[in-house]
């Protein structure tokens, strides 16, 4: 399993090669890392000084465009008129905490609450996903008296101590806290024997038991529903039913990170989960929540809720103030609007279809896989070895990006490009994009 | 020591009233309970449906005002035109993580640095105090190689599972986890006695030999520079320089939790710890630091972020945002052009002068304390006994909310009212206070 540093490092600027730079943006990166030092992370061989960004487009400060095919936050489109009115509008009137009644809060509740079953009927809000995540194994321990958790082999759920603990991404070359055990991602491009759900629960099994025998107990499985930092599994549709099944059986809870995945990105629906046709005990929510607005959350069973306020009192200070609440609502009214699910589903289809089609001529595209606008293009060194490719997925996102397309990698071994654009992305977008890389894998081939 | 749970009860709604309220107001506070359950909190024994706010005042449902003396997050002024300007400029250009260059990111971090001692040269932006804590005690423990903390007896840093740990406040009727220990405040008031300084650095000391003892090692000192949860404790003026010096002795970090004091509330400097005359390793913020927009931060000397980021590849999302910078430089100038800290001084000074002379008159002001616009009010049956008068304070809290001023209470006996209002708060503001308490005392007195 290759490490998050790795994978970070797959698309990230090279420090020592600062000198080579332009001397205007060298002077750049030596002034972002004066302040932010070596914890500083920026993307690609030649770092981007980006001014501004509208719809699927960004601009850097000499007015060259990109298109984003990268940025999962700014979901329904980089400044979106919408958007960016409601927040303008509310950050003038009111913005405070949810110790006063105020009713945009509500009405944001109740709106984002109908997106799912009825099951899940309250709310916590938080200003970010790793909020929201550190927040969901705490109501899971509560709720359970149990400690253990199990995610998946290459699993990212955020950034706070307790979410690094159950993010083995985040922790190269350190042993698993003792209180967590990892399964295998549902893969099934390397490994296409068997039913992939019936094996993804059967790797729970195992480490549900072995959670109980090493006495810290069971409390719940924990897993983005595409799998995004495992390299984008969707399909079939309802390969995690068994799985979800099993884990109340074992009365560990489900909780499923729609951090990624959420907000109708997979194109069927609203949720990740949704697509596998099962109902989670607490979901989690965070980056394109409010395009943008930091915001966060977790929707929940009821009784799961009030279990934890009974023991603990939460406060967020930030959490559901109401210019998040504002812009939260704006990016629902859009994607209601827009019919951006549908353009998802649609557009997904075309760009997934297109990219196959120029697989038949790049013997480097091993799987183009995925749901909706939430897509993992494969890079191997031929098809038939499906040995991963991350040089040449460091080597395609360099040049895509001096070509103007924003992309980056994922999965265990780097070699996975996410491809994940805002929603508003539309066909003419993805022919542009599927020619430039049929373009480019040519040019690297004969290079 | 009571406990968070019951302290935020002081000031909190009683969910079996809500029957007993006019019908308007007792229908928003159910359909706030419809979405978020047992865990939301509303403050007062009748809520207010807030409606907007500017300057000192909000403003509810029916146009009702209110003197704002709680709420430190909108510091520079409720809907601060300025504040407000910089992030309806910023939303509509460019909202996106710092993995691009973007000026407004490197001159925040230049601005901010500026304010700091010279050793505090590094910077890591998050989106809430709870994430920079968090941050700084992954960073301390990496950085030592140990695990153990020392925070005071009532301490409150943040809602993380992590920061949690180190808030016992949080945690009430819960045995403290093993890498954790707790100090007695520097109170000054119930224990008048020999020097503060000295009795706080000699908690610490016997904290630190007994997190050796124990094998945990001692990582850090975490403290809110001015003690907010304990009870506001900010005299005499260098108090923890002891206590600092031993510290770094003893080979930890001292952490100052800023969240609270920073951004020039204490009247006399940016940050609290500076009243100290101590340098610290570490420096955590949040709420004040965008007026609002959720923004936290982590500033530090050079080696400890070197020695972090060479184990740890940590990123967030939505830390470090352009609006978010556009909204905390806007701070800073606002701080700066319109001389705040001179204000939270001189006001300061007055407001606790007036509330001293009607202590004259009122012996159950047991004592007021404090730096700045930052002011602890000690309410006791009496003042001879010292007796703690928890009931008093909610009394006095309502009755203030009915007659139009916001205020809470703190503490471990939730006996001291947290004075905190913007820091453009007047005299006259401070006047129109003071009358008023001094006039619903009497009147609760006559009762």
């Amino acid at each position: 399993m290759q490490k998050e540093r790795e994978i970070l490092a797959l698309n990230a600027f090279d420090r020592s090669r600062a000198s080579a730079m332009g001397a205007e943006l060298g002077e750049a990166v030596q002034r972002r890392l004066r302040s932010f030092g070596k914890a500083s992370v920026l993307f690609y061989e030649e770092p981007i000084r980006m001014e501004r960004a509208e719809g699927v487009y960004m601009f850097d400060l000499e007015g060259r465009r990109y298109l984003d095919l990268y940025n999962n936050v700014p979901s329904v489109g980089h400044s979106h008129p919408r958007v960016v009115e409601a927040v303008r509008r509310q950050i003038g009137v009111l913005n405070i905490h949810t110790r006063y009644l105020n009713d945009v809060v509500d009405v944001y509740a109740e709106r984002l609450l109908a997106t799912f079953p009825s099951e899940i009927d309250h709310l916590v809000l938080t200003c970010t996903g790793s909020e929201a995540n550190d927040l969901a194994l705490r109501i899971a321990k509560v709720a359970t008296g149990r400690a253990g958790f199990i995610v998946t082999e290459t699993a990212y759920h955020g950034n706070t101590a307790a979410v690094t603990d159950v993010s083995p991404s985040s922790r190269p070359g350190q042993p698993l806290p003792s209180h967590v055990r990892v399964v295998p991602a549902p893969e099934m491009f390397r490994n296409p024997v068997g039913d992939p759900g019936r094996r993804f629960a059967d790797g729970v099994a195992a480490a549900i038991t072995d959670l109980e025998r090493s006495g810290v107990g069971f409390a719940g499985l924990l897993v983005d529903t595409i799998f995004s930092s495992d390299g984008v599994y969707s399909d079939p549709a309802g390969f995690l039913a068994p799985t979800v099944k099993l884990v109340h059986e074992r009365k560990g809870l489900f909780i499923a990170d729609e951090v990624q995945p959420g907000f109708g990105r997979t194109g069927t629906a609203m949720w990740g989960f949704a697509r596998h046709g099962v109902v989670p005990d607490i979901v989690t929510m965070g980056k394109p929540m409010g395009n943008g607005f930091p915001m966060g959350g977790v929707a929940l069973r009821a009784p799961l809720l009030d279990c934890f306020a009974a023991e603990v009192k939460y406060f967020n200070t930030f959490g559901g103030n109401p210019v998040a609440a504002a812009a939260g609502l704006a990016v629902l009214d859009v994607i209601n609007d827009e019919g951006l699910l549908q353009n998802a589903r649609e557009v997904g289809r075309h760009l997934m279809d297109g990219l196959r089609e120029i697989g038949n001529r790049h013997i480097q595209i091993g799987d183009v896989r995925g749901a909706g606008l939430f897509i993992g293009l494969e890079l191997v060194t031929d098809r038939d070895s499906r040995e991963p490719a991350p040089e040449l997925a460091i080597t395609l996102i360099n040049r895509l990006r001096q070509r103007g397309f924003l992309i980056g990698a994922a999965g265990p071994f780097g070699s996975t490009l996410k491809i994940r654009p805002p929603l508003c992305f539309g066909a003419d977008h993805a022919d542009m994009f599927i020619t430039a890389c049929d373009e480019e894998l040519r040019a690297i081939s004969a290079a």
